[in-house]
């Protein structure tokens, strides 16, 4: 089975709260990890929370990279969604990894669209609309 | 234990190619998809690729939402990841499941970030940053 997708869902444990609070740090944490992975980065969009926490998501011509965090814990959610075989998504979680400070990670990898064959997948970007 | 997060995949197979490959449209699905389960919408972007196919992303005060389609396939994966106890996820999903026209539907709900006691949790945007 051809799968069009692959996902990469990490845990991040007992994370610096300092690191996990800092939006744009953080943005450029999750910026450079994608660029390393050999990705395309389309667009980002981080929101910072009140009392904490940071949300943010780097679309990718290859799907997504998302992360949200809650300081108060040390916790982060990341989620990494690529298609195609040119870039090597673990390469984020790595780079992510030394920079959050993370005492404990845990990772899943899942197959997404399965399908008995191979055809054309999606790889240029066309237009964009959004607010 | 308790989640921060609860997380949902859903594969959509056998959808209308349609459907699947007008970005504006698949757009207002999911915004009012979002909607309906009471998320708060923070922001959006949705990308169309050449020669089909969109990757969409809407980000909620409650994690995100996001689509990818390939329309030749007829296939959609979306995620939909929340936290908080006031919306009902599953509500994004059902209003897909009417909008795309899936022949088959697959679903996974995840607990992401396990602990042993509940603290606050972000619930307030305080600042945004992209590009």
């Amino acid at each position: 089975m051809h799968a069009l997708g692959r996902q990469i869902l990490v845990e991040f444990y007992g994370c610096k709260e300092r690191v996990l609070n800092d939006t744009e740090h953080l943005r450029q944490v999750l910026l450079e990890g994608t660029r390393k992975s050999g990705a395309t980065i389309v667009s980002d969009t981080f929101h910072t929370f009140s009392p904490h926490g940071v949300s943010g998501v780097v679309v990718i011509a290859e799907s997504h990279v998302t992360v949200h965090t809650w300081p108060e814990y040390g916790y982060a959610a990341v989620d990494i969604f690529t298609c195609g075989e040119t870039i090597d998504p673990w390469a984020i979680m790595h780079h992510l990894e030394a920079e959050l400070g993370a005492n404990n990670i845990s990772s899943t990898e899942l197959k997404r669209g399965l399908f008995p064959q191979k055809k054309l997948h999606k790889v240029v970007v066309k237009d964009a609309v959004g607010v």
